[in-house]
């Protein structure tokens, strides 16, 4: 007999309605940048939820969040579900958070209803899953399980030089952060939802995605620095133009990513800020980001060589300085079968059509699959728009994910 | 006899150096945007200068600045001099200060000998020479001999949505906007002294520049609107990439000025923000200004067709949406001959090489010769840096620049 749990609907949906207004911007777009005031107010929202709910939570030096509800043998490894609440500049109201009060909502269900359940059962809500302030995404679930060395974690500051410990001291965590590492005993089993992000489920018409791998990722930090001059005077033979270099790296990304479409190659310039930036200014520097992911490590690795000897050849030629900085290069990460068998028998149960994807996107599990056994749920995104205002999630199809959740969770427990 | 005027060297370049420090970034950097608190104390900190030595002096609408020295036919034209203070961000210390200050230390020199002259002498101090704030270039000069119409000035808005109308009361300049035309007969002969901006007199050796003409000049604001997403999950096929036009663009713009050498053309792509700007996110729009140049104003046309054209073709070919707008594209303009012989006579009794220059850069100048017969005056540019904090030119230089221009003044007011 697979257990279900029937959630309660309204609840988490006014929650997620609730949420998306503590936002940096007007709604609905949403702005939740790690450590700022709205972050902060975002965790107190939280808080408030689990402490009317009566659920045991804390947090660590990095602010991850862990809420706690003990099963009938605590000394077990616990079943663990959560995402992320930051958001990028100008985003959407689903991405993370369907997973973070989702799962809070199960707690609650679970506690309401008293059911039986062996493993501990838990909600962690990662810090920084978002690159935006730090250049760095999923930092709280890299420090959670020690992928991130603690010395490059200190080195890491924002755009306006606050270092990641500065950063996380204003906001309250002030513990060592040799002290957020997890024994790889602290869980059996780990599991993301999450909005998809892109299209595949709409396309198909299936409810829920069930993630068998997450494709590697890259990020790299360009620093580029030419000339400036008076727009009008330095004659164009005389110019060492930054921004021309940029321009052709834009095309190269693009390019290089297009030869590698069979592997779900994608390149993306996300930020580029030029200095000193005035219309009858050259641009003496620039300062860029490039995001470079494929479904398997040896493709994307390929992408970043060819990336990267392009822009010396092109810097070269154009006697532009280049700094290159590689934030980060994560491998692709495989699901547990486990989990994914009882994902599957919870859809089924419940009714709900599915298909197993690989997820483009990034996310913390594939930092928790570094020590733990992990897997994603995921559901149907609005022709899959994401990282924008109009990204949208149907209350069906939440409640339908939530509810494939539960019922994953409960069974990997044990009753 | 050529009349002649030793200045009171050590003033002036301690004030030169003195305005550099009123600056909203640290030395040797110079911002100061019009209207900003810095640019009103840069302003206050003149008209100090002026009250100290018992010079009258005036504001109008948009807080052009006018000192007087009367002459001895006071009711003739006069002669002007005059340049501009504010500087784009991360500027230099020299590029429209000398000018400014230059024409008020011979104003001094000239009132406390009790020189004759029978023409008024006149200093202006020109309102947003730089277009940083409200995208447009000459905005005090241009208002002063009618060229740019009251409606579009009123219809000027910053980066912030602030209108020039807005930001001009809040610092004070509170008349009508049709008050700051002048009457052709305001003056005689203008002259503005201004460092060069780029590296021709240093290289020919040479310590005066009579720019016997200015560039045409044009400044286009381009807005690009593309789709935006999460920089994983769209792949490369569904993309509607702004910023890759952007890339094509600028290299775009590169390619027409070099086509056009021959006449000096130049093309800058000077400011360029993308949206949403984090670096796992597609920018779904870009917005960047394109600034071209040519000495010839049908080169300078043909320019902005060809970039145009290949705009929209790139941009259509891509599904990216433009939105192209001229803030502004100005005539060549020819300096007037009598001037160009005053400033030779005056180079030549003090003793100063020169030679005869087309500027390239854009200046109130080219202005103030829709109404008025101009010249300028070029002193050189150390390796002709401009616009960049390292800009500089020698204190003999720049006494050198002051005297001829003091002595082609008063040859041109009569004595």
């Amino acid at each position: 007999m697979i257990p279900t749990l029937a959630i309660n609907r309204g609840r988490l949906l006014g929650e997620i309605e609730e949420i998306s207004r503590i936002s940096d911007v007007p709604p609905p777009a949403v702005t939740r940048v790690v450590y700022t005031p709205i972050d902060m107010r975002t965790r107190r929202y939280l808080q408030g939820l689990a402490d009317a709910a009566e659920l045991a939570w804390s947090e660590d030096a990095l602010g991850n969040w862990f809420v706690r509800l003990p099963g009938t043998e605590p000394e077990l490894p616990a079943v663990a579900t959560g995402s992320h609440t930051d958001a990028i500049p100008y985003a959407g109201r689903f991405d993370g958070t369907v997973g973070v009060l989702g799962g809070l909502e199960i707690l609650r269900t679970v506690k309401e209803r008293g059911l039986q359940h062996r493993r501990n059962l838990e909600l962690i809500m990662f810090t920084a899953e978002e690159p935006t302030r730090f250049g760095v995404g999923c930092l709280g679930s890299r420090a959670l399980v020690g992928s991130f060395p603690l010395d490059a974690m200190r080195a890491l500051r924002d755009d306006e030089g606050v270092s990641l410990d500065q950063a996380r001291a204003a906001a309250g965590y002030a513990a060592a952060l040799e002290t957020v590492e997890l024994s790889p005993r602290t869980y059996a089993h780990f599991i993301e939802l999450h909005i998809e992000q892109g299209g595949r489920l709409e396309e198909a018409e299936k409810a829920i995605g069930i993630v068998t791998a997450i494709a590697a990722s890259s990020t790299v930090r360009v620093s580029l620095a030419g000339d400036g001059g008076h727009a009008g005077t330095v004659l164009m033979p005389e110019r060492r133009e930054a921004l021309a270099v940029a321009a052709e790296l834009i095309l190269l990304v693009e390019r290089t990513a297009r030869a590698h479409v069979e592997a779900d190659g994608v390149g993306t310039v996300g930020r580029l800020q030029i200095h000193p930036g005035a219309s009858n200014s050259i641009a003496g520097s620039v300062e860029l980001t490039i995001d470079l992911r494929a479904r398997e490590t040896a493709v994307r690795d390929t992408m970043l060589e060819t990336v990267h000897a392009g822009l010396a050849a092109c810097a070269g030629a154009r006697g532009v300085e280049v700094k290159w900085e590689l934030c980060n290069s994560d491998p692709a990460s495989r699901s547990d079968p486990v989990i994914l068998e009882s994902i599957a028998r919870a859809a089924d149960a419940l009714g709900h059509s599915h298909m197993p994807l690989v997820s483009r996107a990034f996310h913390d599990t594939a930092f928790m699959a570094l020590r733990f056994p992990t897997a994603m749920i995921f559901i149907p995104s609005f022709r899959g728009y994401s990282h924008r205002p109009d990204e949208y999630s149907s209350p069906e199809d939440i409640v339908a994910g939530v509810e494939t959740l539960a019922s994953s969770l409960l069974q990997l427990a044990g009753t």
